[in-house]
C-alpha cells in the first residue's frame, strides 16, 4: 500500500475508532480507554493534570514543558533562536557561539516572549452559535468575531494581568472553547548550545532521520523580577526510552487541514502551496547570497533564512503529498461518503443542507482574490518595520472603536501581548529590512501586475527598489519612538513624519478593503459551511475524533519505534558516536571546537535523539517526550520528512516525530558544557 | 466559457479541423485552403518558398528574417542580449547602452551563434521505423539514435562545411523528417538598441500587453569574411498592418506538449514544473541580490538574470493552465475518445496495444529518476565552465567511437556547432560562476540527499560552498586552452589539472548511468508509446493535423486582432506617444536618454508594438511577421500572459502573439538613431 493510499484509508476510517497511535487529543476529550488497551497503561485525570500543569505553550511559537520547582523550562535551541539572536551584537554572537547565563542574575529576557499554561478548558460552542443565527458572509465573521471578543474579555475581567482568556475554534467551527492560561511575559535565556550543534546538518539534514541535533535550551520564567515557583513540572528522566515504550507528547501542534473537504486542497495543490513555494524560493535565494557577502550579514539573517528554509521544506512536504496521485480523490470520496450518510437522514439534511457545494462555489472567489490578500494583508507583515507601522497604525484606529467592533486581533483581550510584543526593545537591521521590504513589493508589484489600481496606490511613481531604500531609513526599530505612538494614539500616529508610518497611513485603507472582501466573500461562507459539515459529522461518526491543530494544547500517545519504508528499515535511536562518525568539516556538517574536544570524554554510546509515532506537527516543537510515569525523557523538535504530509493526513506506518533525549542533554550539560549547576537542578527531588 | 474550457474543447477537435488561426504548421503541409476560406488570400508555392529562403533559424534560440540582398537579418533585442553582453566590458556596456557598427569593419562576431536557413524537407519515417521494428526500453532509443545519426551524416556527406542535415522527430515519432539547411557560422552584430528601450518595462511587463518595447535587432551574416549575397529575402515594410489584416509569422517555435496524455501532463503538473518554479525562484533571488551588489555584478549577470525570469514567467503561465479545474480531466477524456476509435477497429487495436496503458506505468518510474536526471543531467551544465568540461570530457570519449554508437549530440553531424559553441572566445565570469556552481550542487545534495551515493561522488568531504569555490578557478574560460583540450582528445584531458575537467573525470560514469537508466525506463518506453498513438491518430483522424513544436520551421496564420478577456477590450496596437505616457522615471520603466530627447521628434502616433492571433510559442522570437504580399510588417517578439498556457492548447479568443512595428523601427533607426545607412539599405529595391 503506497503512502497515499495508507492515509487516504485513514482518514476513511479515522472518524469512527482512532487509527493507531493517531490524533492530537484535547485534553478534556482523551481516548485513556484506547491508550488502556493498546499499550496496558492508564491514564488518568491526576496525571492528565499534572502533565497539563506543566505543558508551556511559548508565544514564539513553540511548545515546552517546566522541569524544575525554579520555573526551568524546557524547549528547543531553535525555539530560542530568534531569542539568543536578538540578543547578540557584532561581537556576541550567541546563536553561532551559544548562551550560558553563570548566575541567575545573567538569564537575559527574550524580546515578545510569553509563556501560557492552561488552567481550564470551557465550552462556549452555544454563545457564539446565538450570536451567528441567521447570519453569512461579513456579517457572520463580523458577529462571530464580536462574541468571542466579548467572551475574551468577561472571562478574564478583573485578572488580565495574570491571565489570558481564548476563545478557540474546534472541528472548523463545531466546538467553540475558552481556553484561559495562566501568562508570565519575563521569560529568560538560561542556556542554549551552539548552533553547530543544536542543528547539526542544517537544512539538508532538518526533517530527516538518522539525525545527530543537540535541539533544546532552557528559559526560565520570571515574575517580579524572581523566578517562579512552579505549582507543576515534569520529573527528568537522565535515562532514554527503550524501544517499544510508549510515551506521550504534551504541546501545541499549529496548523493541520485534515477534515478540509477536497475542493479546498485543490485549491491548496494547485494555488496557495504552489504560489508559497515560489515566492519563499526567491526569498531564499536573496538571503542566502546576502548572507554570504559578509559575516554581520550572516548574524543579522540567520533566523530568518532558517525560518525561511525550514517553511519552505515543510511546504514542499505538503504539496508532495497532496499531488500524490490519487490522493485528493480519496479526500473526495471521504467527503461524499459523508454526505450520503447526511443525505440518507431527512432531519440532517435538512440541518446542514450542501456545504460542500457551498465550499466548491466559494473556491473561484478564493482563487480571485489570493493575490490581493495575500500581498496586501498575509505575507506584507514580514519586514519588521512594516509589521510595527501597521500595528501602530491600525490599533490607534481600532482602540476608538468598541471592543465587539474591531478587527480580532486588537480586541481588549489581545491588546496585552501585542503591546508586548511591539514595545520590547528588539534589535532592527536597516539591511535586511531593505532587503524583505525590496522583496515584498516587487512581488506585490509582479503577482497584482504594474497597472493594478492597489500597486500604484502602495509604489506610486517609486520602484520596490527605490521605495525599499527610503522606507529601510523609518526609525521604528527604537522602541522608545514606538512606544510614544502607542502612547500617543491616532494624533500621534497622524502627526508622524517617519516614511513607514506615512507608508501604512496612505495604503491602510487599500489593504483593509481588501480584508473585508475576503471575509465577505471567502472567509465567511466558508467558515458558514464548514461548521455545518463539522455538525454532520459529530451526527454521523460521534465525538470520538480529534479536531484540527490550532496551536492550542494536545496530548497525543504513541510509542518508540522506528520505521520501514521502500524496504529500508531506519532504527529508533541515534547514539553521540554518529556526531563524529558524520562530521565532514565543512559546515552544516562540521563539529563545534567543544564537541571536536569532547571525544572520548562524553559516554559515546547515549542515545542521541530518537524517533517515535507520535502524531505532531509544526507547533509542537518543544514539547516535552513524556513517559507513562509522567516524566520527561525527551524535546521533540522535528519529524521525519514522510511526517510532512501529516498536515494532511497520518500514516501510522511511516510518520515519525524526532527527539532530543534527555538522556543526551544530561551528558552534554555535565561533560561538554560544565553545567553542573543545571544538571543539580534538573535531578533535584 | 471559461479558458480552460474552450482550450480543451479545441484540443477534442483541432485533430479533425483546424480551429480558427490555430496550428503551427511545417511547410510541406501548409493549410492554404482553409487560409483561402477564411481570409480570401491565396498562399501558393511559391509564396510559400520564397518566406522559407528568407527564414533564419538562429543556434541561440530564436528566429529571424533575412531582410536585404546584402545578409542582413531582424531578429530581436532578447536574441542578441547573450552576443551583446558577451562583446562588452565593464567600460563598454553594449546591452545597456545598446550597440551600432558605424560602418561594416566594425559589425562584431556573436561567439558561438550559427544561422540557419531550411533548403529542403525529405521523408525518413520508413528507415527510422525499420531501424527500430521490435526494439524496446533503452535498445529502442539506442537503434533509434543510430539511424538518425546514420541519416544525417549520409545526407550531408561532402558539403558538411556548408550544410547542416537534421532529422526531426515530429508528431512524437509518427514521422521522422529529414531537414537540410544551408548554415553561416559567421554572424555580426550590426545594430541594437539600449535595454532601456528594448525591454521597457522589463519584466513586469514581460509576456504583457499592451506593451512599448523595440526589441528588435540587427545582425549579418559573413561567409569568407564577406556579407553573404541574399538569395531570397523579405521585403521591408514601412508601414505597420492594419486592424483584422491576415498576417504570418514563420519561425522556429521551441517546443509545445498538446500531442502528450492525461497521465503526461500529471507528471509535468505535479512534479517537474512545480520542482522547475522552486528551482529557477531560488535562482533567481541569488541573482537579483548578485546584481544589486555592484554595477559590475548586473552587467556580468544580466542575460542569465533576464533568462531566468523569462523561463519562470513562463512556467508559472504553464502551471496555471495545467492547474485550471477541469483540465486535465478534458485532456484525459480526448485521450479516451481516441482510444476508444482504435479499440473499435480490430486491426488499429491489434497495431496499437494501449500505448496510454504504458504511458501511465512509465509515470511510476519517471517520478523516481526526476532528481537524479534533472541535477546529473539536465540541469548540471548550467555553469559555463562545467559546460564546457563536460562537453570535452565527453566529447573525447564518444569521437574514438563509431558514429552510431556515440551519445547523439557528438554525432558526426552534431560536432561542427559543437566545435564552433566551443572553441569561439566568449567570456566566462568567474564569480558568476561560482554562484551557478554553487547553487547546482547546493540543489543537488539537497534534493538527492547528503546521503546519496551520487551526493557523495560529486561532493566527497567539501560542501557546496567550498567546492563552488575551487571548482571557479578553472582556467577553461580560455578558449586557447579549450582548443588545445579538444584537439588533444582524451589524453590531453586525461592529463589536465583543471579542477573542473578533473570533477567530470571524476564524476561522469555516475552521470552516464542515470542517463542510461533513464533512458531505458522512461525516454524509450515513452517514446515507444507516443509513436503509436501518433499512428492511430492518423489513422483515426487523417493527416490534417499539425505537430507539436520542434524549434523547426512552422509557418502560422492569423489576423491582427486585438482581444476580450473578463469584459476588458485590448485595443491590438500601441503606439509611440505611450512610451512617454507610462514611463516613471525608476528602471525598468524609465526612458532612455535618446528616448527623453526624442519626445516631439519622432511621430508619436506611429504603431509601436501589436498583437495578432497567430498561434507563437518561444523560439518564434525574432520571426518575421509578414503579410499576405511577403512583405515583414515587424517581429514578433513575445505573446500575451494568456498565451503562455498554449504549451497545452490554443485558445483563439485570448492568446495573442506580440510583435514591434516594422513601421516603429523604420521610424527610431530615423529620427532617434541616426541610422540612415541602415534604412537605405532595408527600404533599397
Amino acid at each position: 500500500m503506497n503512502r497515499a493510499t495508507a492515509i487516504a484509508c485513514a482518514l476513511l476510517v479515522f472518524a469512527r475508532a482512532a487509527v493507531a497511535d493517531e490524533g492530537m487529543w484535547t485534553f478534556d476529550n482523551f481516548p485513556a480507554a484506547a491508550v488502556k488497551t493498546q499499550y496496558g497503561v492508564s491514564i488518568d485525570q491526576a496525571w492528565l493534570d499534572r502533565v497539563r500543569g506543566a505543558a508551556v505553550r511559548l508565544s514564539s511559537g513553540c511548545s515546552a514543558s517546566l522541569v524544575t520547582a525554579e520555573g526551568l523550562v524546557l524547549t528547543n535551541h531553535h525555539c530560542v533562536r530568534d531569542c539568543a539572536q536578538s540578543l547578540s551584537t557584532p561581537t556576541d554572537d550567541y546563536v553561532q557561539n551559544g548562551f550560558a547565563a553563570e548566575r541567575r542574575d545573567d538569564e537575559r529576557l527574550c524580546p515578545g516572549m510569553q509563556a501560557e499554561i492552561l488552567t481550564a478548558i470551557g465550552d462556549v460552542t452555544p454563545r457564539v452559535n446565538m450570536a451567528t443565527t441567521g447570519k453569512s458572509g461579513g456579517d457572520f465573521v463580523k458577529a462571530r468575531d464580536a462574541a468571542i471578543a466579548a467572551i475574551e474579555k468577561e472571562s478574564c475581567a478583573g485578572r488580565e494581568a495574570q491571565f489570558r482568556c481564548q476563545v478557540v475554534t474546534l472541528y472548523q467551527g463545531g466546538v467553540y472553547s475558552l481556553y484561559t492560561y495562566r501568562k508570565y511575559s519575563d521569560v529568560r535565556l538560561v542556556f542554549a548550545p551552539e548552533l553547530a550543534t543544536a542543528f547539526f546538518g542544517g537544512d539538508p539534514d532538518n526533517f530527516n532521520f538518522p539525525r545527530y541535533d543537540l535541539d533544546f535550551s532552557f528559559v526560565r520564567l520570571y515574575e517580579n523580577n524572581r523566578p517562579i515557583a512552579s505549582r507543576d513540572h515534569l520529573r527528568w528522566s537522565a535515562e532514554a526510552p527503550k524501544d517499544g515504550e510508549p510515551v506521550f507528547v504534551v504541546g501545541n501542534p499549529g496548523s493541520t487541514q485534515r477534515l478540509l473537504t477536497a475542493d479546498q486542497l485543490e485549491t491548496v495543490r494547485d494555488l496557495s502551496l504552489p504560489e508559497s513555494l515560489i515566492l519563499l524560493s526567491e526569498l531564499r535565494g536573496r538571503l542566502i547570497r546576502f548572507s554570504e557577502e559578509s559575516a554581520e550579514h550572516a548574524r543579522i539573517a540567520d533566523d530568518v533564512l532558517f525560518g525561511t528554509e525550514n517553511t519552505l521544506k515543510l511546504y514542499r512536504g505538503e504539496f508532495k503529498a497532496l499531488a500524490e496521485p490519487g490522493f485528493v480523490a480519496s479526500k473526495r470520496r471521504a467527503d461524499e461518503k459523508l454526505k450520503a450518510a447526511v443525505d440518507a437522514d431527512p432531519k440532517l439534511a435538512a440541518a446542514a443542507g450542501d456545504p460542500w457545494a457551498e465550499i466548491a462555489a466559494v473556491q473561484k472567489d478564493r482563487r480571485a482574490l489570493y493575490m490581493s490578500e495575500t500581498y496586501l494583508e498575509s505575507f506584507a507583515g514580514r519586514s519588521s518595520l512594516f509589521g510595527y507601522a501597521r500595528a501602530l497604525v491600525r490599533a490607534a484606529a481600532e482602540r476608538t472603536k468598541p471592543n465587539g467592533e474591531r478587527l480580532p486581533e486588537f480586541t481588549d483581550s489581545r491588546l496585552p501581548l501585542l503591546e508586548k510584543r511591539l514595545l520590547d526593545a528588539r534589535p532592527v537591521y536597516p539591511e535586511l529590512e531593505q532587503l524583505e521590504l525590496e522583496f515584498w513589493l516587487s512581488k506585490l508589484r509582479e503577482n497584482l501586475t504594474a497597472d493594478a489600481p492597489a500597486t500604484r496606490v502602495f509604489l506610486g511613481k517609486e520602484s520596490p527598489e527605490s521605495l525599499a531604500a527610503k522606507l529601510a531609513t523609518s526609525k521604528l526599530g527604537d522602541a522608545a519612538l514606538r512606544k510614544m505612538l502607542w502612547d500617543g494614539g491616532e494624533a500621534a500616529v497622524k502627526a508622524s513624519d517617519d516614511p513607514m508610518v506615512e507608508l501604512v497611513l496612505a495604503t491602510d485603507a487599500t489593504s483593509r478593503a481588501v480584508r473585508k472582501d475576503y471575509e465577505a466573500r471567502v472567509e465567511g461562507p466558508t467558515d458558514r459551511a464548514l461548521e455545518r459539515i463539522a455538525r454532520a459529522r459529530f451526527a454521523v461518526y460521534g465525538t470520538s475524533v480529534y479536531p484540527d491543530a490550532t496551536f492550542t494544547l494536545r496530548i497525543s500517545y504513541g510509542k518508540v519505534a522506528g520505521w520501514t519504508d521502500n524496504g529500508v528499515t531506519v532504527a529508533p535511536f541515534t547514539y553521540f558516536r554518529g556526531l563524529w562518525e558524520r562530521a565532514t568539516g565543512q559546515p552544516p556538517f562540521a563539529l563545534a571546537p567543544k564537541w571536536v574536544a569532547a571525544k572520548g570524554v562524553v559516554d559515546d554510546g547515549t542515545v542521541f535523539d530518537l524517533v517515535s509515532d507520535n502524531d505532531i506537527i509544526g507547533g509542537n516543537s518543544g514539547s516535552p517526550l513524556i513517559d507513562a510515569q509522567a516524566r520527561v525523557v525527551g524535546a521533540i523538535f522535528d519529524g521525519n520528512i514522510e511526517s510532512l504530509g501529516g498536515t494532511f493526513g497520518f500514516d501510522p506506518a511511516v510518520n515519525r516525530a524526532v527527539s532530543v533525549s534527555t538522556a543526551a542533554i544530561t551528558e552534554a550539560l555535565r561533560k561538554v558544557y560544565g553545567q553542573d549547576a543545571l544538571v543539580n537542578e534538573l535531578l533535584k527531588r
